[in-house]
């Protein structure tokens, strides 16, 4: 039984998982579940997810959710194969916990707030609150400014190598890029080579892809 | 140098790191960082975490912040000494990475809403906003249904020993345990077992502790 990522392209929590596989260069099968008549919420989906949020991932006997998680059963149980995408050890190891925390608890509440009143909204036909893109403008500077000082000492996040706490970013990290809060990143020089550098990783383009076979 | 974990007793997330280092039984500084003076937002503090949070530890040259990037440091680098936290291989791992990332991502936002609004908010003189109340005890009956079917299969969240994917949970379950809410964990049989199970651990009592002392 081969590997399957279940989710919808237009997920960014998908789309994480979806980067991960491609970066181990690991044969699986896209399932798509159709959000619009609320298969995510409906078994067989919610035997995979019980929270009946996209993506879960079947391989053989194992069955997970959680984009994250996802990501990290990828990269320890595929280490031999594509980019190491983790440290194993020592200091490199420690940076790789504080990042990937990073990329959870700081940018992505706010860059996901940002997408979804500046992107999502739109293609819904929603308003968008500008209040709201206000105070998470104001967040993004700030996190940024964090950023640009680690960037200026390593090359990635956790590191001199490309690791999971960069790949987490992708999803979100396009959608932002796509709006007028691209000048925050344009500003900064470090964190515009970084965002350039990793969103022209094939594997990120690969996952893109699926947005147009459906 | 010693390992030294700076943080407020009253924070949750410093509670989270004290109790990994008391269950690793490490012989570390707590250093008090005084929130209500700013000082998280000040020198020197803002040295180890740039997003001035509490808390941060030090460990030698190791200088880390999040508190679950510190539990993760502490778990790995001092595996052989006192409880073991984790599982390093195989699907018990899978399912320790999909666990911590549902305390992080499902249970964490909602007990920290209930814990602001039920406990914190008294304590502040500030009114509590029973919408917002109702809203996250709903979102909350749910979560728990997910986690008492979980917990009818395995004593603990990742598998039938204690790890970070129940300790993480430790703070904001004492705290919303102490509300109104503690029926909702009584309906349930496991949850409730676990519950007074990881709240026992004389790690989470040392952990407490500190609020006494200071």
């Amino acid at each position: 039984m081969g590997i399957k990522i279940h989710g919808s392209p237009m997920s960014t929590a998908t789309l994480r998982a979806v980067a991960a596989a491609h970066e181990k260069e690991l044969d699986f099968e896209f399932v798509t579940i159709d959000m619009k008549s609320g298969a995510h919420k409906q078994e067989p989906f919610i035997s995979l997810n019980p929270f009946g949020q996209v993506p879960a991932l079947e391989d053989g006997d194992v069955k997970l959710f959680e984009s994250r998680a996802i990501t990290k059963y990828i990269a320890y149980n595929y280490e031999s194969k594509g980019t190491p995408l983790v440290y194993n050890k020592g200091k490199e190891m420690a940076d790789l916990a504080v990042w990937m925390e990073v990329e959870a608890h700081q940018f992505d509440p706010v860059a996901s707030k940002l997408a979804w009143e500046l992107v999502y909204k739109s293609m819904f036909g929603m308003q968008t609150d500008n209040a709201v893109v206000e105070e998470n403008e104001a967040k993004l500077v700030k996190i940024l400014d964090v950023y640009e000082a680690r960037l200026s000492k390593s090359k990635y996040l956790a590191g001199d190598s490309f690791t999971l706490a960069d790949l987490h970013h992708l999803p979100t990290l396009h959608y932002v890029l796509g709006t007028k809060e691209k000048k925050l990143f344009d500003e900064r020089p470090h964190v515009s080579a970084w965002s350039k550098d990793i969103l022209a990783r094939p594997s990120w383009g690969k996952s893109l892809a699926l947005q147009k076979q459906t």
